[in-house]
């Protein structure tokens, strides 16, 4: 049994009487994050790729950088020395100097900035590295993503339960599309028989996919793949998530780097706020043949 | 404008091209909550019912239990002397002694009940108070709550991008049902000319709506008008939550004494795990004319 599912039994009411059925369950467990030792945080995740999890967080959080500040991951052990699946131990490669700093910075961010959205804005501003200005899409490279996302979502079809996070890398411009079959709509099958040599990739290759039943886990587990796989900043590279695009979504990919952020359903204000400031391409309602650029729609090219 | 609503231009791909045009975003700014004055959290929220989520929060967090103790609740100032849209200070009405012991005993379930879900779920049994078990309802009456919910979501039809939380009042058991006629299950249409005299309501009374970019958040709002009005414990209703059903949404409901949670999507295991230890009747899927009963049916006749 996957680790990410189990199992109970349900009382399904159908054509008005009940049945007792097996029914499958996202998993939810707490993780602790450990500090050298030291309780950090705590969070209610699905179990799996626990070690990206952790990175993506401190990524997002401002407590690293890249992979080598992350120093090593290792999983607590209980008192018969078997180790614990739900707690993971981080020794940072961060000089003492500057985790204080880095401590007193984040203190700083979640403490101070809450008078108003204008203020965590510039707080993160001045914490996030500017984004860089390369990553290109075309319409029909973004209304491919969702099909390609849940293609790969073989938990959400069991559960029903689980959001997902997909990056996506955009591949060179002059390669030839190769567009699957089931794509319907116009613009795409007209570009099926054409080599593509203007800007914008649509052949896109799906990197990694991460499900949780937290949204902003989701995205912590893609970037901390990413960092542990020496692979940020993910300039070249465009993150599907499945629902909403909220401000924290927002961070969390801005903190990896990402240029391109597309959601199945709604942006928040917010959101659409950061993105400005930040210059990130925020597109919402994915959902074939349409969608909607809220912020940089200068990196979609049509 | 309604201010859980802000407007912003979006590209909008439609027919293989684009068009700008007036977009309605679901409000997103942080909300600050101190406590006498002192920092105590932070939360992204939509704005609106501020005060019942400040209340909801602190009931959930177990640091109040009753409107008594809640105090007063005052709107920050700026410099100018304008209340801040975003930020609000707690006089809380517990004695020093009380508010330390609570907040040790917090600290304590936040910081070591990460080793395993049954630590978590056994130190929120020893917090929350036992549920009653008198709750009554019925498949038919079941059904009906994501219609009347929609129906009072007067929001999520123009920003599609909040979540909604909604309590329904039991109502007692001999009354006639008048069920709408838009009801088209089988089951329901059968009892529309019949008066209920068995256990079990179906003629729910929508007693709160509440709407957020945060799940979690919807339900703090809908405990805090419930405790604001002196309606605690929420024994004789039922709560409703669109979307799915998390860890976190069990014990918030479990704060405020709720017998009956239900849900249009799934239960993640620990929310299924808490419901069982807490007696609580958790029921997922409820999408008419169906639903799955995951714990304690026995609140449910028919």
């Amino acid at each position: 049994m996957n680790e990410t599912v189990k199992d109970c039994h349900a009382l399904k009411w159908r054509a008005g009487a009940f049945s007792r059925e097996l029914d499958h369950l996202a998993a939810e467990e707490p993780l602790e994050i450990r500090l050298g030792g030291r309780r950090f945080t705590l969070t209610m995740r699905t179990p799996g790729h626990d070690e990206e999890l952790t990175a993506g967080f401190l990524l997002a959080e401002g407590f690293i950088n890249s992979r080598r500040e992350l120093g090593e991951i290792r999983r607590l052990r209980d008192s018969h020395g078997h180790p614990d699946p739900n707690a993971l131990d981080v020794i940072l490669n961060v000089p003492a100097e500057g985790l204080r700093e880095r401590l007193q910075r984040n203190f700083h961010i979640s403490s101070s900035c809450g008078v108003c959205g204008k203020s965590s804005i510039e707080a993160l501003e001045r914490r996030i590295p500017p984004l860089g200005g390369k990553a290109r899409i075309n319409p029909e490279g973004l209304i491919r993503m969702p099909m390609l996302m849940r293609e790969a979502q073989t938990v959400f079809g069991i559960t029903g339960g689980l959001h997902a996070a997909a990056l996506f890398k955009l591949a060179s411009d002059t390669t030839r599309v190769e567009l699957p079959r089931r794509i319907r709509s116009p613009a795409s099958i007209v570009s099926v028989s054409k080599p593509v040599d203007r800007q914008g990739a649509s052949n896109l290759e799906l990197v990694v996919l991460r499900e949780d039943v937290g949204r902003h886990n989701a995205v912590d587990k893609v970037n901390g793949y990413a960092l542990l796989h020496d692979g940020l900043p993910l300039s070249n590279n465009a993150l599907m998530v499945s629902g909403r695009l909220s401000f924290e979504i927002v961070q969390k990919a801005a903190a990896a780097g990402v240029e391109i952020l597309c959601a199945v359903s709604a942006p928040s204000s917010l959101a659409v706020e950061l993105a400005a400031q930040l210059g990130m391409t925020l597109v919402g309602f994915v959902r074939e043949p349409n969608f909607n650029v809220y912020t940089a729609p200068e990196r979609i090219v049509c």
